[in-house]
């Protein structure tokens, strides 16, 4: 692991997430930028001293020499580091889990996947909310056609966390600094996951949008609420709403998608179910391990229909695929197909270009933009 | 009554929420466009024969010169009819109430107004969606400053019932066809009631929007999807969704307003009640008739909280208020200050102009466009 | 009307219900016990003074002799003077629609049945909650087999407007007081609706009880609290709770029934929908108005689905229904089929028969008790 | 851990809860009854094959002997075999964790206690229910006086995975045989959930009660559906329900207190609010993580609110309390407050006299019975 010392908060997410299925040890890390905090750290985490690692360089390289190296690393620094560290593990011939968005910059982004795509090597981006049971299975349902032709897409991601400023809170510091974030503010915290899985679930790709951001807040630097319009290609239509200051929100992040034959919804605070409408029947409460839920579902769960899986589970999924993933790539086969589903460098590009895409718009008034990517 | 015969959906709507606080009764009407056929409504209607019209002109000239004459008109017509025979009868000195939207043109709104304000009689608009208790709650709290400064408006208003074509549906006929409807499909019929109510509840004025229309479904001639970003005067931002081929949905209007100093949320189908949080604090869930409820959610009440009151109460409140606005009138006297809130020729040329604004904006690439008005 | 004077809850009620669907005109009365009151109220209600009437047996006596007689009358007085004014009224041969529980002792009920029956004139028992078109759908799903082999009847219903003494409410005092509301508190208020409730939909027959009931509230002389065990014709086993002292609860009245096949559960405060499981198979929300609505419950139907209906809606179309029984009465014809539902003297008696059942099986500490109707 | 081979449910649930905190590892096991199996799943499971042991005797023993024994033992077998196995491991000086019910008779419960008492060993009691920070925070709502006197406990449990017999269901099998399960089917199973989970938040004592079993399913041997009222010190009153064949339940776990000052709700499948009203005042919706979260729910919490937490987290938490009562037993100290919460001894003779209580209430008619214990 890289990143995720004292003080931070998703770090201890990957190490639960990476615990829960019983794929992955932590067993060496760079877990501060001070090398002597690090190597502190790495010690209460019960690691080897030996692979408590002053700097990311030095542990990709003395990992790379190994007998027994990692099979992945994975990064959860702020995001502007992103593409050096991931770099320089792909190169080592590590495999490498690394958080979202996954660059600062689309010529980052490009590169990394040239990087990767050159190495051969797996690259999961913890988009974890297409970890979830029931987000699969919305997306198996419009890949089966029950939803018919896709026409709209409604997605939005509310916090309100940012309502006001809080000095001195170590996320909310990092985020709010595009030197570490990037340009984007919740465009690039919540905004890219509400985009990824809006286009996960509906298999569409969005071809233009029209953005209006905002920094509410008095003198934040970057936006704190992000609204978008988009075209998608084959014709859809859809809005994408994201806010940091959306006083009562907790982690509001709700995906609702309609075809010419039927509807969904997904809620992430109440993950369990998914709420399905064929056009002219009753509506159906799809449930986790419930009747008609999906192979791929049904791949994504651990225990029975009822009693409740939610953010650490589905967190701990992408961290189940990668296993398979990196398993595979060992073992020279293909991996399960379901793990697949696990989000990689293509969802990370395109989580950059969205970014830009906003950011371009909202700067030239709303005018409609491409995303490159 | 003018408009409301056999096969109309709206006319016996508007007749049992007159009827439900007894301060109406039916007595006159032009149900039909077919002389023959109005006279007989009238009659199955239990109306004096004599006042059973065969068009809406002879109708006011009549009733203008009874020493019964009728209190005021209720005009339940298509769209495009609205501002003839609202006009005929403000000049007949008959007051007015009207269905949204209030007229096809900005420029026969203006006319309205201009009629309305030189006769000076009350005229009265059924959006009838602040006519619930709990979205007069919803603006009492506003401007008592439970939120603080507004900052976001979203508004929703999906339906599905014209996600396929319908041919032979009488609603869906005239409201599909522009000479009847106006220019908008959704935006007039659904989507007025949402911009309307953002309004009306946040108490911020739109002044430009930027508009993405679209007619989803192979020959309609008019949008029945629509995506509109808002900005308001004082900075607040916004968005707009209404649909009516949104596979699933109903009749699902839906409004969140959030401040710096808390948010709340409305949804019509479960019109009793409101999502509140104070930033930092607990959500409350706010009845109709509980505690906190405002002075003018009680003045909009029947019944005991727990009891569900719902669409015709909320109807039932416009025809109670027009009744005080008419009574207050012949008794040249001051209305009760509540009353006042019911939606009249302002709010009909706000819906106009941003019917207008939103066509013109769709057309122009989604450029943002001034409501003019 | 009987009863409904100033300060009256359930009197305006039944007014705004009669009105609602135009069945019904309100031209005579007896509002009040004290004579002048009565008159007085007449005329504020728009009353023929002549039709004001000081007392119920001069109004009975009267109306029988008008041509223009009242079609029925509306009784809505505290329980213990139903059963002298409906036998007065029916033995005057005017039909009646009663307020529940129909009369406050067993041996009262079977002599209004035994009148009822001889005079041969309609009887409706204002068990309102069965007038929703989603406890009639309930009932025809069960009807019609949908859930199998009903085992399980559990039904609720909870308030706590008298979770504390509330001195001078005029509601809380005859309903706290035995020789008014009879000898059962929270049970003849709201758990008889309760137990209607439950047999209205499950189709079941209620044969002995356990119950164990409690007064919470110092000083109070009826139960506030009613634990019920049932045990049904045909093997079916039940519980049933009604408390006005559950503090947050409104007015809880739920319902869910199980089959061997399938289960429904359907809840008073969000009344337009029911909840639907086959056994094995994804929940459905059926909704008012929507697809697979029964023709019953297309039958109690206003607005179409999306449009709330409540309360007054349900409490309407007991009136509407009462409307087509005396109707059909008058011209000796057979009322339509969905208006027999209306709960008439046959429910009476059970619901008083269930109130003696469960005071006498709670002074025998819950030993297992009979309903001897 | 013993118990939890191939083809067993909890034992899963118990690996993946013992992980996800990191405080335990899986180091030792007899998995099955057949030495064979058991030694293979154990390899399966990467344990070290010394420490896969054929039978609990042979890992007691050894264990006890070995300088790196297991600091506890998990129990996960069925119910018959809890006394046995736990009284072999206290007495062999090693803690443990069990699985509910503790014993399937009464006269076990007494002497396990009396073991657990005599050697002073962490004993804890699976009832994961009460490891939700949710019902934490309810049980110190009760405790800080929030609800004033309680007056009412209702407490349900609804599933239907037993609807229908399900012949071959190794789950199914055992709990439907008194040999394996003990004499209570959905009683042991999961009405004792709700029992410990009704006391543990209210605080209350249940001294008496009457109940009402039944077994709907044809051939069925044990309950499936279990009607009970109760009798708490201090006067209150309730009414527990549990059914396996409820038709649409999945895991619906509810529980309800309300005292004289405010009510408060909790259900399973959405743990992470707890609506709670002050009598007279506005429902509150209290989260997991948000305002008003008391200090023992935020000691077992792992991510922040909105980041839904669920059944293994709840699972992870009894786990955790473990870690913490066995460490401290290990160095000599007093262990956290929090941690004391977990079930323990005292939760498992209860459930046990609960069960009996019950049985022998049903077969007397539902006589009230005493809980002797």
């Amino acid at each position: 692991m890289v990143g995720g010392g004292e003080g931070a908060f998703i770090g201890g997410v990957h190490r639960m997430a990476a615990r829960l299925d019983g794929h992955w040890d932590l067993v060496a890390g760079n877990f501060q930028s001070d090398p002597d905090k690090s190597i502190a750290f790495g010690k209460s985490m019960g690691i080897d001293a030996a692979r408590a690692y002053p700097d990311f360089r030095t542990m990709a390289a003395s990992e790379a020499k190994r007998a027994d190296r990692i099979d992945a690393v994975s990064i959860v620094t702020p995001n502007s580091t992103h593409h050096a560290i991931a770099r320089e593990f792909l190169l080592a011939g590590i495999p490498v889990i690394c958080d979202k968005p996954m660059t600062t910059t689309l010529r980052h982004a490009h590169d990394l996947a040239d990087v990767a795509r050159q190495t051969g090597l797996p690259f999961i981006l913890t988009h974890n909310y297409s970890g979830y049971p029931m987000t699969r299975q919305a997306r198996a349902m419009v890949e089966a056609g029950d939803l018919g032709a896709i026409r709209i897409v409604q997605v939005e991601y509310a916090q309100d966390w940012l309502a006001r400023d809080i000095p001195g809170n170590k996320q909310a510091d990092w985020r709010g600094d595009p030197s570490k974030a990037g340009p984007g503010g919740a465009l690039g915290d919540i905004a890219t996951h509400a985009f990824q899985l809006a286009e996960f679930v509906s298999g569409l790709t969005a071809e233009t949008l029209a953005a209006d951001l905002e920094a509410f807040v008095p003198g934040r630097k970057v936006d704190d609420n992000v609204n978008v319009m988009l075209r998608f290609g084959g014709g859809a239509k859809g809005m994408l709403w994201a806010s940091q200051v959306a006083s009562g929100s907790v982690n509001g992040l709700r995906l609702r998608v309609f075809g010419d034959n039927g509807g969904l919804e997904w809620t992430q605070e109440t993950p369990e179910t998914l709420l399905f409408t064929p056009l002219g029947e009753q509506q159906r409460i799809i449930r986790r391990g419930g009747a008609g839920a999906s192979a791929s579902a049904a791949y994504a769960t651990r225990v029975p229909g009822g009693h409740p899986e939610g953010y650490l589970e589905g967190f701990a999924q992408i961290y189940s695929d990668a296993a398979e993933l990196v398993r595979a790539h060992q073992e020279k086969r293909e991996p399960n197909a379901f793990s697949k589903l696990v989000p990689g460098i293509a969802d990370g590009v395109r989580g950059v270009a969205f970014i830009e895409a906003a950011i371009t718009s909202s700067k030239a008034n709303s005018a409609w933009t491409a995303l490159s990517a």
